[in-house]
């Protein structure tokens, strides 16, 4: 028997009016590198979304490469960056910062969210030449836990890095849904005013792969197709992702996307709460964090494939669910139906 | 007017059975990160093709990403590559691989083509500790200037490899018209006997994006997918490169597009010679290098659009002329109707 | 007024009877970058006290430069290092170790001590591809904050290491100390014996500057003078730390140092102990790090200069006081009369 | 037998003014990291010298670490660096350039000097984001193969790398020759001037060891300690690079040395003329080339030692004669009776 995954937000192809428009462009000929009308096209519409007509915007294959790429183009030998102890450049892309000659400070974050107060403790005690200099604050939104920035959290973090001269970068590997979740409070042209780099995630979002890289801080726009090109980031058939991310962003499928996802992701929520289970971190997003007995995982786990997080005691762990924009909801409905019947 | 491009191989998306595989697979669910059902078959099918059994096979993004994260892996911090001159990596990879800490030697190859000579001469000046210690030898086939190694020639560099405990690294961004070329005498087995690890080239072969790395040499598998999380070189969906490259070689799509390439280019190559061109370097593959008089290029430049080469005198230049998977006869027939109608 | 300072343990030159050496062997020609004949008499000593006449030993200017070059030289490009988060490659070296391209994993260590419990957390997170791979343990003997491994403890890592297939590195750079401790159970062929790699500081410990790398591990030894090289840690001049190594082990001089520093810590932790003040760890070398009223600090550091090492309340900070092959056992008396007299 | 050594000028150990100022100073307490009086004094010194006041100045131990440390501070991470084929960087630091991740291209270059002309040829070819973009040119005055740049050439570089916006950084490992030279017309101040950074070699000018790396451009000041340290480069007894410093620029010790190195040399180059032998390169510097018959350098190289630099025919060689501020006139002398009774 094949389990039906929700697992992630990736094990699927692509949203069907990205294939179907790859269907009808194959033939076209355009010029490589990224030099397409269709890139040219997507990044005019980001740009008029995120309200910042001079931004330069870059489209890469996925979330390490635009990570290891921007963060190696913002800092000297000697800088470092800022992190969650849960971030993704700090857990699980293998190195790739310090591949590039870089340290990460991990910060405690229990709710996988930077804090002005802990950067300022690595501020207080890296403060010469005989340690690293911290000059980039790297944050994910959503979290790698699923949580969200707030427009508070947001601006207190942008005006602590201006007047430490460090710059922020977010990693957005998932804003489809953390801009469209109920809990949300922040633009995109909030959050372009808001932080000096971010990328849009489109593999998480629809897309087959493919991320957008926005550098609003006019200081970092220069060369960096030198920085893409160096890191394997410039594909020849540039078009690829070009073609994705107009389809996402010409009129509303990018977050029509986040839409669904989060509406799977809140029924779901709602159902396995209302079984009277708690949560590790509070729902907000496509990721869910339920906490389940462990018998309980290891009867739907049968059906279902999911990862298991973290074990909270003997008798229970807590399991991630992931909606993608792919996911039905007549599967949400039968998940649930599949718990209640084994308690 | 819009021009038609003979510029180079990826001006066109994919082979339609692949843009038509994508869009038949997209929905179902599989594991990401390559570990899908698609990626499990396509390596079967090469190994297949390849005839080694336990050969390791990787595919990745592109062809930079390919040499950095191959040759990064295969080398110790004080070890370096020989390559020719005209090298990708050497000229047109913005230094990928000194970013990853290595030197290249570059050396005299008028044809493009690395010969045991000029490495033996690298070997007798780079011998102690005061100098990178030459490790392993990048060929590309074809290479960058279209031209082919022969049987012979693969199997010199590879036996001096072996004597000199030296690797041997193909890249093999084309290596669907060397294969496919009426000059070639080299098959697949052969090649993965002679070289320590190629990659097969799908971005320039019919794919939309995508090289299959693999490594042959027993030394050299182990971890290699932690080199390529490092390097940004792991897709979540990674079922993408594995549908192509399935498609590719599941029958003989990857050698029928080469062919389809190669006719092409031969049937313009006699075409231009028939007109009394002559050529940079002789004819063998996909890529050509006509030298036209200036006044020449320029008509033929308002309607098709190509790369000018190297000028040769003050009257005569080398242009580049590809084919691709996508090229269509009738515009060979026309583009030599055109230059005949000019002279 | 000049101060006298106890802060650390290079305010001085070197040792007389290293000074007297470099005078006397001024003129004799030798060999350069280290393949004099003082550097191979010094590493046989050197390896007589260890009693591994086949240990590869290497000459380097630094600390810093030593843990560099050791630890590039011992790692993949996605291997990683665990250290105390009070390691000095971890706070002290500006990044150098992330500048070759490796995660250092920052380990609770409130007695700055590596323990198999904090090293079996990391390896039970990073397990697979999608994070680095831990491969070195890093420790310092003595410790960043003056504290000693007992055999007990070096042998657990030690077994510990050899199961889980890591390497055991050690920062000797207070080694003389550490050994000529009271406290101590180690002897330098017991290290020699649960190591991979450690290092013998010169520069702490009476020489002008230098620092002898062991290799006992078989697998480690190749080529390291390459890496030295790269590193620019291959002197013209390399007589220089050769002489120096040669005076310090040709008898009994390294240990002398170590006993006098010692010495000079003790006399001066007890007189401090009986005015009835406290320390932040217990004095087993030469740091100390009592704890004292801020007044008190600020009226001794008119005529001592020292670091201020952490505030512990509103009223008290712990300080830290250094001996050092120089330090003259009337300044301690008058220290210790001068901290009488202000109470 | 001991033979004579004409190999190298790091055969010996320092200057005996420079030894007896070690001994003089050795247990006055000084800050550490290059903060102590000394450094401070030779500083100043050395910004007298070449009178810019505003120069900043630091002193590392050797030529591949001021090599590396410089050009990796200079360089973002697309950036590459220009030199001749005959560099020390290019041949002999063991890819210590490429380990901080930057191309060099080696240039033509028979004299050991760089020239415009081929810098040109570079910046034609290397010019869009396909290539790494060059911005270092690198100069060593001597050269390695121990020729000059005249105050014509090196202004022309200097202009054309201005004009290109290139950085000029030139390698003063010998520059005590090259500046006492009769060949030479360029002074410290005019070098200061032309050149953006530049090293004062100690190291083969009477020191034990150290250069003086001097940076002219105010672009490039900020935080190169940071750099120095995060290399290994910042000594914690960094008074004994400042006073050695402070030795040889406080009168003119630095000049004399060169002067003796050069004499000796020219004695030694006129004898081995005036026996009617032929030169490499022509003699300007404490470097010579003579090309002996085989037989002789067989017969001479029982007494002496030096290297063999290259093959000429099948029966003569080019041979490398150094002198150093050591170099006795009698042994130049004994030298060549000895050369004249061979043959």
């Amino acid at each position: 028997m094949i389990k039906y995954s929700l697992k992630d937000d990736y094990s699927e192809g692509a949203h069907p009016k990205i294939i179907e428009k790859l269907l009808q462009t194959n033939l076209q000929q355009e010029n490589g590198y990224g030099n397409d009308i269709f890139s040219d096209k997507a990044k005019q519409e980001i740009k008029n979304k995120i309200g910042v007509s001079d931004a330069e915007i870059h489209f890469v294959t996925g979330g390490t490469q635009a990570n290891l790429t921007v963060i190696a183009s913002l800092l000297k030998p000697y800088e470092s960056v800022i992190a969650a102890e849960s971030a993704h450049i700090a857990m699980n892309e293998t190195g790739a910062i310090e591949a590039t000659g870089h340290k990460i400070h991990s910060v405690k974050a229990y709710d996988g969210k930077v804090k002005c107060k802990e950067i300022q403790e690595v501020l207080d005690v890296f403060n010469n030449e005989h340690h690293v200099k911290p000059k980039v604050v790297f944050i994910s939104n959503t979290t790698e836990i699923g949580s969200l920035y707030s427009k508070k959290e947001l601006t207190d973090l942008s005006n602590f890095c201006k007047k430490n001269n460090l710059l922020l970068y977010m990693d957005g590997a998932r804003l489809g849904s953390a801009l469209s979740s109920k809990y949300n409070d922040l633009s995109l042209p909030e959050i372009a005013k808001l932080v000096d780099v971010f990328y849009i995630g489109g593999t998480k979002n629809g897309a087959l792969l493919g991320e957008a890289v926005v550098i609003v801080n006019d200081n970092l726009k220069a060369n960096f197709r030198f920085h893409m090109k160096q890191r394997g980031a410039l594909l020849p058939k540039g078009r690829l992702l070009g073609i994705q991310f107009l389809e996402l962003f010409k009129e509303d499928l990018f977050f029509e996307i986040g839409r669904h996802e989060n509406a799977m992701a809140t029924k779901l929520a709602e159902g396995i709460k209302n079984l009277g289970f708690d949560f590790l971190t509070k729902p907000v997003s496509n990721q869910l964090f339920p906490i389940l007995p462990n018998n309980l995982i290891k009867e739907i786990s049968k059906k279902y494939d999911f990862h298991i997080w973290e074990k909270k005691t003997n008798e229970k762990s807590a399991i991630r669910l992931v909606c993608s924009w792919a996911t039905k909801e007549y599967v949400i409905d039968e998940f649930l139906a599949d718990i209640k019947n084994k308690l």
